[in-house]
């Protein structure tokens, strides 16, 4: 606007002309004025409406079902002020859960995925692990010797993989798997696997002021390294399991070591317990997927004042997978009773999602 | 601008005048709007320039002594775009200690005061702690065989008090108290004994874009509930030790209780591990007053590109007290050593404080 200021004034001081010629620029420097300063306001005005409105349709993945229709109408019931159900900024706490609700999960949890990429990469350092279960498993590429290991032989999997490292060794490993590792049925990285309509349900709350957390069973070191370049989740509002770390100092230099022993599970009944741990004030929504993500919908159905609850129901084998009651990964059972129960929102992925993945828009 | 400009341009189109007075007119009408143009830009720069230099001084209760100056500096230098030691917003995390460092601690940490009054609450429902240490030195207000119990004898009061109850009782318990316990000295309530040169330090820290956090030896819990309107700080940014807590359904509502079991110890080797655990970031600036901070400080000063580590000294025994080296409550001694040893700011209270509390000022 200054520049076009000084273009409109500069006829007027430039030469000695007659009082006619004058007027008539004069004139046409006032008209250019009046044109930028209107065109200035009416910039402003725009930009303010189309932002205040939300700019067209926020979550355009979406079909107009069910689904959509909850959350649209669950934000307008918390962030109008005039509304009985009105929520101040500060109290806006969403949390997600990951795996199976923000990403794929199969064939198996992404992470375990990881354990197993890691074990064939040390296993030149553990010639022990030729003929130790579960290793073994791993390095002939027998899932189902992996599995009947149970939960004793995944957890020795993972602290062999996850623990004896600096924290800022382990991430550097994350991020160089995450940047190179690709997923056996897609072939394409584990974070090209993400949600296109969580993406921009995630988008949307922030925009109309929530704040986004992760509450995970995945290990929060695992995740932290790509969150933000992915949701647009900082570091500090993911929570997930995790192992003990210890502070030390190695040639006068201060690190944090991690050590093979289990420090919280944010699973199932952890959930509550790693939200109030960390966050210190019960979310007024809650998305998760699985029977892992009960209790913390249960928690977050339980405060004060409206609430909203939703569970991504896995119904497509085309374009992602079709699992629920039966399924070891991500089992949807009793929270689907209970969301039937009670009135929660479940969203079918085949009939409300028109994409499933970032990439299918390109 | 906009009415200004309508004002500005009516005599144009008014009535039908000479051409002479017509000129005059658009003379005056073009002066007014460059006078109007002008005024404006120049507010403009002005709002600029007034909160880029943080509106007048922005920690007035600082002498200009050694700790503002470096304050100051550290503060320019991350926050100045053309500055080789830049910091973009999100990797600015300052963090505090509370207990000497955000407010008083004598004569002993205020939440022992708290355990010791709900002990005196809680007696008639306990005949047995008459005679039973450490209460029986409760009940009969006897410090020192208090201390004589030793950390076991303060951990179980700890535990009998703290524990037991959901989160939401212990919350209502903790504002009760807070509102009505008054400290011995002053006669006052304990939030009031909060430091008027920090709270302006918090204050200018976020106006600046910092992300400011309390990681503290006390409980998470007993600081939450108060954090927010004293000192600005959101739960999700309050850290501290915490004892476990247990999802249950009790008549088909979820709650959260508390157990008579240490969960997290966020003192010394604590807090560096506290601050991965919560925040997933190093912080660039740390703030302690004690042997117990000397972690946080290593572990933030070892950080890539400029950090600011500083200490409160506590050096005034007329409004405040006096202590240091041989103290038990907030002893400090090798952080006072590695401070003056490694060049961290070390702030004399009496010296470089104009007040202490911010009573003092009114």
């Amino acid at each position: 606007m200054k520049l076009t200021f000084k273009i409109a004034l500069f006829p007027l001081f430039k030469e000695r002309i007659s009082m006619k010629q004058n007027l008539r620029r004069i004139q046409f420097a006032v008209m250019i004025v009046f044109m930028a300063l209107s065109f200035a306001i009416a910039s402003l005005t725009f930009v303010r409406t189309v932002s205040a409105s939300g700019a067209a349709d926020p979550l355009p993945s979406w079909k107009n079902g069910p689904g959509k229709q909850a959350i649209l109408q669950f934000v307008q019931e918390v962030t109008d002020k005039s509304s009985p159900d009105y929520v101040p900024p500060a109290d806006r706490i969403a949390t997600f859960d990951n795996d199976g609700t923000l990403w794929s999960e199969r064939p198996v949890y992404f992470q375990l995925l990881f354990a197993i990429d890691r074990v064939k990469a040390l296993a030149p350092k553990h010639p022990e692990w030729k003929t130790k279960q579960p290793f073994k498993a791993v390095l002939d590429n027998d899932m189902k010797a992996l599995w009947a290991s149970g939960e004793k032989g995944l957890i020795e999997l993972v602290m062999a993989t996850h623990s004896g490292m600096t924290i800022t060794e382990f991430e550097s490993i994350v991020k160089e798997w995450i940047k190179t590792a690709r997923h056996p049925r897609f072939n394409r990285s584990y974070t090209d696997l993400v949600f296109q309509p969580m993406l921009e349900l995630l988008a949307y709350l922030r925009e109309k002021g929530f704040k986004t957390y992760i509450i995970s069973g995945g290990g929060i070191e695992f995740m932290r390294p790509w969150t933000e370049r992915v949701y647009n989740i900082p570091p500090e509002q993911v929570v997930g399991s995790s192992i003990k770390t210890k502070f030390e100092m190695r040639n006068g230099r201060p690190v944090l070591v991690r050590l093979p022993e289990i420090n919280f599970i944010d699973d199932k009944d952890g959930k509550p317990v790693g939200i109030n741990q960390h966050i210190g004030r019960r979310p007024i929504a809650a998305f998760g997927n699985s029977d892992g993500d009960l209790q913390m919908l249960q928690w977050t159905a339980a405060g004060d004042g409206k609430r909203f609850m939703l569970l991504v129901h896995h119904t497509d084998n085309e374009r992602e997978w079709a699992y629920d009651r039966k399924s070891h990964v991500g089992r949807l059972d009793k929270a689907l009773d209970e969301a039937q129960r009670r009135g929660w929102t479940v969203v079918d992925m085949k009939k409300e999602w028109k994409v499933i993945y970032p990439f299918e828009l390109k």
